[in-house]
């Protein structure tokens, strides 16, 4: 079983993942796209995967048979196992934790060379409503505290497979990031009994410079402190702190929303690699009912969708100190994904 | 001028630095790697770099001519610029500084091929004379909060050109990475009156499984949380708080030790692309004589080397959490770098 462990300064966890079991010249080599013939993902080659978890179809079909329309899977190499108790334990300034959580797959569609910005609408919400799903179900076991679903696009993003999926990982620990971004959010709701990300959608909204697009439910802003050239955020316009909770028109016009901002990447960035995180609340909320609940981060969180192509590298400086080095201005990538004219941007940039 | 922008949820900062000016198209064209004889840091080429700030050389020479051992010059294209006033604004929940600071090259030889793995100890012994050098010289600006000496080797891990070279940036703040590695040091020596870097190296010395080797001054570890195969820390085996206070003898050490281990990623490896960066106390430290001196950080922190091979990519994951997946686990990375037997290795990673 693979094992988390802290870093003594930083409090930030890493995953142990040593049974994946690399010796150090299996780094040298680059690993080789699969052809779509040979890929487990692909229709027909349901047998190449570990027994699915669940899919989408419209038709009667076996599990892991074609048909389907959304596949999930467990991870074939995951980073962490559902079996076993989380036991904590430590000696002298270290702690370290058993590996336990879930790693899996969602195959986002039966076709190799599908895309996100181009499917019809309705597959994008079966999409989504897979990853709510998938989310509802693991927040079930409360050993795991946290899921994140995160979707790599392109080897240079971390993808090794090029056919449309997306991965979710639960976590017996909230990780520092997330806690991080709660507690910035109720120390400000704490403060001035209001959303810190309603709060930043508004002025962002009064001062559009930043602003791509939006539309009844979503809006998709170009990020002010970017580390990414052309990072952008997807917010939900109405307050709401978990994304489970959409209703069917909000999930239609997140579907919407994002393939527009992917066909945008597609079509003035060239595709680029990017990485795509759904930031929503932790497994650790009270339930209605207890005594505790009114402490929830109901009131003072915001789910939301981070999305950064990775056109930059990371790295002494970057390593060393979190800081980043952006060579686009936040303002003009947004001016660039609206598609202003010349002179529109220009306005947008100087204002 | 560029800018520095700070995140409203997180607290770190970015540098904006747009007038690197990059189109959306610029970022497909992956850099070409100079050959030998247009590389501007090669000796015979030094008019292809801004004028040089200081040189180390046992000839007679004039500035901006061969003849130099280590050549320090100004990035060609910095991120942050010397002139000017750090100006701090806001606007409602967003904060920016002008992007004021220094960056520079520390071209290492003048030979392109060199390696600091396989250079004569005096050689290195110059670069790290000229690191402290000009940590010294940057830290009288008191504009300048923190100064950062890193090295990316590779262009996997982010170096756009082969010959030999570091960096420094001077930040006009003190990076949030850099203020919690402070604080952690500061809370521990609060509550025990011990250096928590200190009580980390006698805690792996006493299991040595991850200690990799050490000499008279200086141990390499294997990070216990390492977020990347490999990854080792370099301390100081005495409490010394900034690298710029180091003796001849602590420089020998540290360049005997430096060349060891990246010889031994060269050749159990197979010189993997890295990050090298320096992490020692920033410029906010009282002076003596200052009445705030007993609380500087003279007794809490505890300078040192990270250094991190970049065999893994960092993807979604890793962006949205925080959280890092490291497929080797530390006590092997040790083992290995060791060149520890295999029934050794077996012992030590069972252990």
């Amino acid at each position: 079983m693979s094992e988390l462990r802290k870093d003594p300064i930083l409090d930030h966890w890493v995953i142990i993942a040593a049974e994946r079991g690399q010796r150090p010249n299996d780094f040298a080599i680059e690993k080789e796209e699969q052809t779509p013939s040979g890929c487990p993902f692909c229709s027909s080659n349901e047998y190449m995967t570990p027994p699915e978890i669940m899919a989408v179809c419209s038709v009667d079909r076996k599990p892991d048979t074609p048909g389907w329309e959304v596949r999930v899977v467990p991870n074939k190499f995951p980073a962490l196992a559902i079996e076993g108790k989380v036991r904590r334990s430590g000696i002298g300034l270290l702690n370290r934790m058993t590996g336990v959580g879930a790693h899996e797959v969602i195959i986002e569609s039966p076709e190799h060379c599908a895309d996100i910005a181009t499917m019809p609408r309705e597959h994008v919400v079966n999409i989504i409503d897979t990853f709510i799903e998938r989310i509802v179900d693991l927040r079930s076991d409360h050993r795991l505290r946290h899921i994140v679903v995160f979707r790599n696009y392109g080897a240079a993003a971390g993808a090794s497979l090029s056919h449309p999926h997306s991965q979710i990982i639960a976590l017996p620990t909230v990780p520092k990031l997330v806690s991080d971004k709660l507690t910035a959010a109720r120390n400000h709701y704490l403060h001035k009994e209001r959303c810190i990300f309603c709060d930043l959608i508004e002025q962002e909204m009064a001062l559009p410079e930043r602003v791509v697009f939006q539309n009844d439910h979503f809006i998709v802003l170009s990020v002010f402190a970017a580390r990414f050239p052309f990072e952008v955020n997807i917010f939900p316009l109405s307050h709401q702190h978990d994304i489970v909770l959409m209703n069917h028109a909000q999930k239609e016009a997140l579907a919407d929303i994002l393939s527009q901002i992917l066909l945008r990447y597609r079509d003035i960035l060239g595709g680029p690699p990017y990485n795509l995180i759904i930031q929503t609340t932790p497994n650790t909320t009270p339930r209605p009912g207890h005594p505790e609940y009114w402490r929830t981060i109901e009131y003072d969180y915001h789910w939301h969708i981070e999305l950064m192509p990775r056109l930059t590298k990371t790295a002494g400086f970057e390593w060393g100190t979190g800081f980043y080095i952006n060579p686009v201005s936040p303002e003009r990538a947004a001016a660039f994904l609206r598609q202003d004219t010349a002179e529109e941007a220009e306005a947008a940039v100087g204002s």
